[in-house]
Parts: structure tokens; C-alpha cells; sequence
């Protein structure tokens, strides 16, 4: 048995008595013979109140002081699955970002890990001794605590994973990785396992089970990456679910798939917005004084449609942003509307994405034609359309969004066979 | 104007809103040209919130994790207000144990300080940077965060003072030290200054102003100790009193005092009960063999009295211990009484303590006459004495402890003049 790490989220260690729960995992892996290494979130709702304190105290504030205030959290908890776990017998250490020493590039409040020195740790590992260690926070080179930003515990656990040499097994509120959203999909299975890329795609897709940056951090340093249930009884062992497959989800190359899907799921977010530019005047660098003061203005744009009227002098751009930022998109079209030219803006906040997601497209050639056949099939329209090598996204009228997502599922051949 | 430590407990930083009132009586002392470093306390609350996860976790748990834990109060509350002095205009930031380092002797739980580096914070704090600095912590020769036991801000502000040679405020919610306890002597005077010897004696039989440790260390570096209301106004200037006093009580070397009181006041603590052992055999080793055990249980006795019996063959002897732990007191003697061999055990927890304090006592006489003179013109019997060079402490009947106080401030003349 080698090197594991274990990695828990806020709400798994919301209060005393689940950080208990968390500890009876944990011993169950080491009982298996595992040297652990344990990655805890802040409790459910701390690091909320500590951020709102900040804001509270000024609402542009030193993202230095934001750190060392909102990495307290994870320090609580880390201390207190320490103790739990010595309580049972497991030998235990807490370790903050700056002990071990995790260290990152400064960029305080959004930090990203430069290196971490594993050699104490791992050397405590191997005598038995579990090291507890706090999340989402390291030092930076001015020597001051600096956070990873939102959901950075994930990322840290995959990071310490690849400086020990291990694997990592992310505990959540789900069981693993589904083919779509069991909410509203009733036919949807759970995945035995998925590749990184594709991994990666459901994630930035709108997929809230792995932060977008560990599972990049996990396919670069090829940590095998597991996600599985926290609030399954722990001490059962690592049993192989009734349909087959393992307790989780294997995130993991896909050579190691030996069961390959064309597509492995499909995902959907309602977090979108359209904006509809029409008549823009056709010329050269258009688009950049169209989209540089959105960048300026902080908005990330996703999909973008480019429509040439017939007589070639005018077009009609369509874009998405986030729901959260079409307002300020508005805005900022608005002022820069007598410099670009156009004659119309329209927009909309009743769209959702819908997305096919699979490594079998790279190979197989029809995956697209299918998902429009399907969605025509019900009379859903397309707003837009983008694509990648291993992801199709359509843009549709939300109104249609589970109608779109069962349609897919079934002619892709995910329905679960009853 | 020279460096200024200010030092404010977790009443006063229990929000964001007092934080922002300690950050004006910070203002007022920079704009007065000082240089300063403040040590807050965690927000009223908070430390017993932590510390009572740590025994939900475990009763008895690793106390390095319990300091890993509470400590992160204090990182919350030097945060907050070093982004409400930058919101305010005034270059702040907060400084951890570790990062200064406030270096400890390691002992988790109740830890000494060691060593300060001064030299980072002194260098910005002469560049006009306010260091607000996480009391209650340092950092062990383990490198694991220690805490300085309960209490501990009061001397972590002290121990910064004196390594940056500064002088040292502690605000509170009194405005000062008093002759006696205001709530139960309506003529008690808020003294201008007290000697540190004075103000030890004061905080050792329960005057709750000023940690022990702190005055003891303040004594040691000669470091000059002011205790202040932050509930005052703010921006009111450093005004004396109606009474001609500064806004705060000075605790200082004695010559510095230049009126000097035989007595300086009455201090009084219902922190006490009473043990009597009757008939014990008086022979070499009794009291070895009485107190020896109790020592062991961690039980600490304050006041001893021994009367010998007409024949020399026995003796009577009375003690007393904090009340809280008299029962385990009663445990420890009942389990060795046939090895010691006395006749019977007498308990009583309604006992008080009154003590006069007074640097004076040293060149006069007939201090403790003129107590135990007006305790008995007010028919208040005395159960036990203790003395030290500078106070007389007797020990009473609890029901008498409000009589027994006024009596003695009128006595050594402590009344205000109204």
C-alpha cells in the first residue's frame, strides 16, 4: 500500500462530529495499510463570515491582511482532526501552509503553488504518523500567508499528492462522477471512470464536483484522482457499488479507461447570459474594440457567433458572459457604442449551455450531428454553438435545459439499463 | 514622541464596529507623532468557542494542536484591524507569532516568552507602518505556535514593549486602577500612579485589571505600564481627569511616585475556601506529608496557620485553597489521613480574603495594628492572616467581605474628599 491523500470540504467537517466521521475514514485507510496525508477545508460557512468581516471592515481591502484572516479557518480544522485522531489511536500532526512550507508565487487572495517541500512530511508518513494539513493556503515569498482562492483545497490536496509521490481521493457530498446531474437526469450513472481531459471539460463546464485547477494540477503531475462520498458509512470497506463499479470515480489517463464511451457525459450550466450586437460596421478590428474593453472591464466572454450581412458592410455579433456580469457588460458596450458603431444591442439572461463531453469524438465523427439531430428532434434552437476537441456546447433557451440534457443522455447511449 | 505599545482585550475588538473605534485611538496616538505597534486579543468569545471544540474533540487532547487552534482568534482580529488603519489612511499590518518571531520556551498551553525580534518592526514602524501584532502567541523551538496561557495578550504587549523600548498602554474597560473596588466602595479614588511591586500584589490577590505576568515582566524591563478605558472617547486627547488625574493609572517604579500612600488600596477575593485539620500528630514531616500531596494534585495552597496544642503532642492546622479546588482538596487529605494520621477535617468555602496593599508598609509600622483594629471595632473576626513586605491579607467570614473593605479604606484614609 503507498501514499495517499485524503481530501475533505467544508461541509464534511462542518462540526465536531463530522470531522469524528471524517477520522473513521481516514483510519479505515490506514488500518489498510496506507501512509495518509489529510487535506481539510475551513468549516461550512467560516470562511463566508471571515470574507464578510473584510468587507465589513473596509470593502476594498488588502488581499495580504484577507489572507491571513480567511486561512484561519482551515487551521481550526486541521487542529481538530489532529486531536480527533490521536483521541482513536492514529498518531496525528496539524501542518499550516507555512510549515510544511507550502509555497506559492504571492499572488495573495489567488495564489498559485510553486513548490512544496514534501521531505518532512512524508518522512512523518512513513512512521505512521498522519499528517493533518490545513487547505487552501501557503507562504509566499514576502513570508505572509497567501490563500488559492475559492475551492484552492482541492488544489492543494492534488498538490501535495504530487510532491509525495501519491494518490488522492477527494471526499464530497456525491459519490463520484455521473454521466449528467442525477437531479434531472433519473437514468444517470455513475462513471468508474473518467479521463482528466474529459475531467476537465464537466469541470469548467459547470460541473461543481473538482476545481477546474486541481484536475489540470492532476493531469500535469499525473496524480491519480479519485472523488468519492464523504457521508457514505466509513467504516465499510471500499466496496464495489451493486451496478459494478468502484466506490468512486478514477479520474485518470485515458489509457487506463479500458471501457471506452464516444461520450462520457453531459453537462450544463445555467450560468450564462447572451449579448446580441446587431449591425456592426464590418472592418478590420472590429472585434477587438469590441471585446478589449470587456477584458478591461474584467468580464470573461465565452462563445462567440459572427454573422456577415449579405452585402459584407455590416455583422451581427452574438457573444455569452457570466450571468453575474451582464449588467456591467451592458455598461460597458453602452460607453463605447459611438466608437465602435453599432446599431443595436439586445441581450438576455434566459439561456443555459448544454454540452457533450467525451475523448471518443477525437476518433468518431458524427458526435455533433447527433446532438443537433436530437435537440431539432425536440424542437429546442440553437443560439450558438462551440466546440472543442473533446466538448460540444450548444446555447438554448434555459427553459429547455432538462428537456435538452435527457434527450442527449439517451442518444448518446448513456441511459442506465434498468 | 517615542514608540507606543497599545494593547486592547476582546471586549474591545468583539466586532468589526469597536474595532473601528480602536483604530481612532490608534489614529490619535500617531497623530500625536508616536510610533506604534498594537497587540489585540481574539473577539470576546472566540477563544472559548475554540477551546471548547478541542475538548468536544477530545477531553484530554495535544496541547500543540489546541495552540495551533486558538491562536487563529488572534490572526482574525489583527487582520480586520490593519485593514480598517489602511481604510482610515494609516499604513498598517498584521504580524503573527511566527512571523516576527515572538520566539517561546516551547511549554504548549502556558508558554514563556524567550526572545523578540524587534528589528522588522521597528524598522517599519520608524517608517510610519503601525505593526498590529496577534497577542497570546509565539512560535516554539519546535516551530509550532505556542500560546502564552490565558491572560496572555496582556503579556505579550508587555514583552513587545520591552523589545522595542517602548512604553506600553493596556486598555481595558476600566478607566484605571482604583483604591478599591468601585462597585462596592462608592469613595474609591482611580489612582495616578502605583508602583509595579504594588500593582503585583494587587493583581495576585484578584484584582482583575493587569495580568501577573505582565506587571512581573514590566517590573523586570522597566517598561512604563498604563492602564486606560477604550470605551473613552476616541479622539479626545490624552485630558486629565475632573480630579486632576491622567486619563489612565501609571504603573511605574516607586520613585517615580512622588506622593506616596502608606497604603495604596483594598483589595479583596471570594476566590478562597478554608481547610481545618484538627489533631494532627506535630512530628518532623507532617506538614511534608500534608502538603506534599496536594502539590502533586496541583492544588495550591495560600494561606497556612498551624497552633500547637498545650502539650506539644498535637497540632491544628488551617489552609486555604481557590475554592474551585477544594473538593479535590478534601480527596487528596481524606485518601492520606491514616498515613497522617489526624482526627478530624474541617471545610468551609465562605471565606473571603481582604488585603491592604502599600509600598509605605515598608517605613511604617503599625499597618496591620490599624487593620486588624478596624475589623474588630466592627465586629469582624479574623480566621487567618498572611503578610508580605508590602501587604496584609486576612482572611474572613465571606458575609463580611463588602463591610471589611469600606472599613479599611476609610481607615487608611483612601475616601475620596468629596
Amino acid at each position: 500500500m503507498g501514499r495517499l491523500v485524503m481530501k475533505f470540504g467544508g461541509t464534511s467537517v462542518a462540526d465536531v462530529e463530522r470531522i469524528r466521521n471524517v477520522a473513521r475514514h481516514v483510519e479505515r485507510e490506514v488500518k489498510a495499510g496506507h501512509h495518509v496525508a489529510v487535506v481539510v477545508s475551513a468549516m461550512a460557512g467560516t470562511t463566508d463570515r471571515l470574507a464578510g468581516w473584510c468587507r465589513e471592515a473596509a470593502p476594498f481591502h488588502d488581499a495580504r491582511e484577507y489572507d491571513a484572516i480567511v486561512a484561519s479557518g482551515e487551521q481550526v480544522t486541521s487542529g481538530l482532526l489532529a486531536i480527533v485522531l490521536q483521541d482513536m489511536g492514529i498518531p496525528a500532526r496539524s501542518w499550516h501552509g507555512w510549515q510544511i512550507p507550502l509555497k506559492t508565487d504571492g499572488v495573495h487572495g489567488a495564489a498559485r503553488i510553486a513548490a512544496i517541500d514534501g521531505d518532512e512530511i512524508r518522512k512523518r508518513m512513513e512512521q505512521g504518523q498522519v499528517a493533518v494539513i490545513a487547505g487552501f493556503q501557503g507562504i509566499g515569498p514576502d513570508k505572509r500567508i497567501t490563500t488559492l482562492g475559492r475551492g484552492g483545497s482541492d488544489t492543494s490536496a492534488v498538490a501535495v499528492a504530487a510532491a509525495l509521490d501519491a494518490a488522492c481521493d477527494i471526499y464530497t457530498d456525491v459519490d463520484g462522477v455521473y454521466t449528467a446531474d442525477p437531479r434531472i437526469v433519473s437514468a444517470a450513472r455513475k462513471l468508474d471512470r473518467i479521463s482528466y481531459e474529459e475531467m476537465l471539460e464537466q469541470a469548467s463546464l459547470g460541473a461543481k464536483v473538482l476545481q477546474t485547477r486541481s484536475v489540470e494540477l492532476a493531469m500535469v503531475y499525473k496524480v491519480p484522482l479519485q472523488v468519492r462520498s464523504s457521508f457514505e458509512p466509513p467504516d465499510a470497506a471500499n466496496q464495489n457499488k451493486p451496478d459494478g463499479t468502484g466506490p468512486g470515480t478514477l479520474v485518470c489517463d485515458e489509457e487506463r479507461i479500458v471501457e471506452q464511451h464516444v461520450v462520457s457525459g453531459i453537462a450544463y450550466s445555467r450560468d450564462e447570459a447572451k449579448v446580441a450586437i446587431r449591425k456592426v460596421k464590418d472592418q478590420p478590428g472590429v472585434s477587438a474594440s469590441l471585446f478589449g474593453p470587456l477584458a478591461e472591464a474584467d468580464i470573461s466572454v465565452d462563445m462567440i457567433v459572427q454573422n456577415v450581412s449579405a452585402d459584407g458592410s455590416t455583422a451581427d455579433i452574438t457573444f455569452t458572459v457570466a450571468r453575474k456580469d451582464l449588467q456591467k457588460a451592458i455598461e460597458v458596450l453602452n460607453g463605447v457604442k459611438d466608437k465602435i458603431g453599432f446599431q443595436e444591442l439586445m441581450h438576455s439572461a434566459d439561456v443555459a449551455k448544454v454540452s457533450v463531453v467525451g475523448i471518443g469524438m477525437r476518433s468518431h465523427a458524427g458526435v455533433a450531428a447527433r446532438m443537433f439531430k436530437s435537440l431539432a428532434e425536440k424542437g429546442i434552437n440553437i443560439q450558438a454553438i462551440t466546440t472543442s476537441e473533446i466538448k460540444v456546447s450548444v446555447l438554448i433557451d434555459e427553459a429547455y435545459t432538462e428537456l435538452a440534457v435527457r434527450a442527449l443522455h439517451q442518444a448518446y447511449g448513456l441511459d442506465a439499463k434498468h
